[in-house]
């Protein structure tokens, strides 16, 4: 199969901020375009959970990537002009390293014995990668849902990291309605007996714990008045019902089934429990003294781009205005967008139209150098 | 332990809507105040799926019941003026028939041997019940939640059976995020190995599936703008977290937990099944031609009062809506009331002060026998 992922080694040992450390850990990560002879015109894109590296098309991958539609030459992100990066998260299990990899200390996968993760480590991760192509700062940092607190983590710790900003339906700080599916979510996996306590193989995998947990996902990242347009009250074309009574009937059933079936082995469940973990754990306001618009405030970028829908209910729109506010308190000059996409926290994947539409208008006002042209 | 309850013997056979019939079936209910001697001052209320009819205490029951602020002397449904009648919906476990009762042909629990159930069934099974206590015309109908479908099924299919109505927090059909919702709550119990296609008991008992299912109700019953000021990140004090690296941590993920402990045991699985199957079925538009406005349009009464919260996220306020003008198309005086509860769904349960203040201002313009006073 196509692979275009690089992989970038991280310093050994690499130290966590909850104590931990790794070993000989790596980072996957793809690139599009040419970058520039200063190193002045990359775009590192940080994506949400569960996709990839491979964001988009390429000579070494020529399948379609998960945000096929902005980028590439002459689109939204446009790779014509920018040197486009995107890094498979710290803790995933697409390439960087994470509770699937290979413990070097046991010659078997970590499991649950991968160190307590943060998005902090994450952010530290990719700014390694970053120092090591010699890309001093960026032209913009661009993060989508939890990889938008990561570069919200890494604009905080490695101050100069980026000219520009373009945040896109996340948060500042993680809150109980998007903990309480997120711990509902862990504990169906751990219920599973499959799980296992983190010891599972392809043989006894926890497929009932992680359907459930990713169809619990869906329906938070999508919304229930695009559903309705959507769905209706469809029914199946299905004889199933006669053979199990509580067999799926509804269009809308079929459709959470399918997405769990593309899903559940291709995610690796311990990464799954990490990332979602760790997104709990997000705190802007730890570096505020408590406070998200102090935490906020300690970030230098000139410009941001701040997007969310008003349909999401996992990442509400109120705390992409936070996000905007802080940005905009420290110094940033701040475009703040809420879009009304129908299709909730998952807008950013499918109404590509318009957010394609912000980020080009956004990144044309850019130099090469990330600054604001006059 | 004090129990209020009666028993109403349904006819047998008792036939369902669906073909199935059961035998020497039963409604549990209770009553508080006095029929009047023309029977035309009694209020039925139809509860959502986990309540009893316990809905308040009484001389015979002093525990607090489930509606224990709005049902008593002196309350917003004065039991001084009223003869309360609360019913527990034919398919739940609370003393009325359903899968885990006694299946008269085997000896042994129905379980998934029960006949398919509807909510038209349980509104059936209602009015036998009023006809038996000689109540010809209720004074007013009162659903929340399921109870309020259950009422709209009722007034249709018995359309002289109450002069007023008060429709709480329902839906005229069931929507696909809402049946989203259901259907993985039936699936985490199904997933269950305990579950054994229904056949369980104490010891084997679907206990996990049951557990991620009524957290995933709760979850969906509040809205995270109430959690969001309850909880904020606030930490348990806790260290269980040395021994499980996932444990919970946070506040919101103890109360979930505090919340399913109090459910898990004390209701059916098989009745979950069934009841939340039937709220996935119902479908007032199934008697208007596929039109929600002309299903509606059937129901003959005098007087409605409709109301909802728009932090609800699992009967948004336009279903609310729907009702509301739908009866005022069929000929009612409709109020129509969009509380700003932040408790979501939950709200009639929580914010009693708000929902009661409404049904007092409401039943208050009633005369005895359900009409609109002059």
């Amino acid at each position: 199969m196509a692979d275009a992922r690089h992989y970038h080694r991280l310093p050994s040992p690499l130290r966590m901020k909850r104590g931990g450390e790794l070993l000989h850990a790596q980072l996957a990560y793809e690139t599009w375009g040419t970058l520039s002879p200063h190193a002045d015109n990359a775009v590192l894109i940080l994506p949400g959970l569960s996709p990839g590296a491979h964001a988009a098309s390429g000579p070494h991958d020529p399948s379609g990537g998960w945000w096929e539609a902005i980028i590439g030459p002459g689109k939204a992100i446009d790779t014509e002009r920018w040197f486009v990066l995107c890094v498979n998260s710290l803790g995933s299990c697409k390439g960087s390293t994470g509770p699937a990899s290979q413990d070097p200390a046991t010659g078997k996968p970590y499991g649950i014995e991968f160190p307590e993760l943060t998005l902090e480590d994450a952010a530290n991760a990719n700014q390694y990668l970053l120092d090591a192509l010699g890309i001093a700062r960026l032209a913009c940092l661009v993060g989508c849902s939890m990889g938008g607190m990561t570069a919200l983590a890494q604009m905080l710790l490695h101050p100069r990291c980026t000219r520009a900003h373009i945040s896109i339906s996340t948060a500042p700080q993680a809150q109980p309605f998007a903990i309480a599916i997120r711990s509902l979510q862990r504990e169906a996996i751990r219920l599973d007996p499959n799980w296992n306590n983190g010891s599972y193989d392809d043989a006894h995998y926890p497929e009932a714990g992680m359907r459930i947990a990713r169809k619990l996902g869906v329906i938070t990242y999508r919304s229930a008045l695009e559903w309705s347009g959507r769905f209706s009250r469809i029914r199946l074309d299905s004889d199933a019902r006669d053979e199990d009574p509580f067999a799926f009937e509804f269009a809308v059933e079929s459709y959470l089934e399918a997405h769990a079936r593309r899903f559940v082995r291709s995610y690796d469940p311990n990464s799954y429990l990490y990332l979602s973990r760790a997104s709990d754990w997000f705190d802007i306001a730890e570096y505020g003294g408590g406070s998200v618009a102090a935490g906020l405030k300690k970030i230098c970028i000139e410009h941001a781009l701040v997007i969310g829908v008003d349909t999401d209910i996992l990442f509400p729109i109120e705390q992409q205005k936070a996000i905007a506010d802080g940005l905009a308190e420290a110094g940033a000059q701040v475009d703040f967008v809420a879009l009304d996409s129908p299709q909730g926290h998952d807008a950013f994947l499918v109404d590509t139209d318009r957010f394609g539409a912000e980020m080009r208008r956004f990144l044309d006002t850019l130099d090469t150098t990330g600054s604001v042209g006059v």
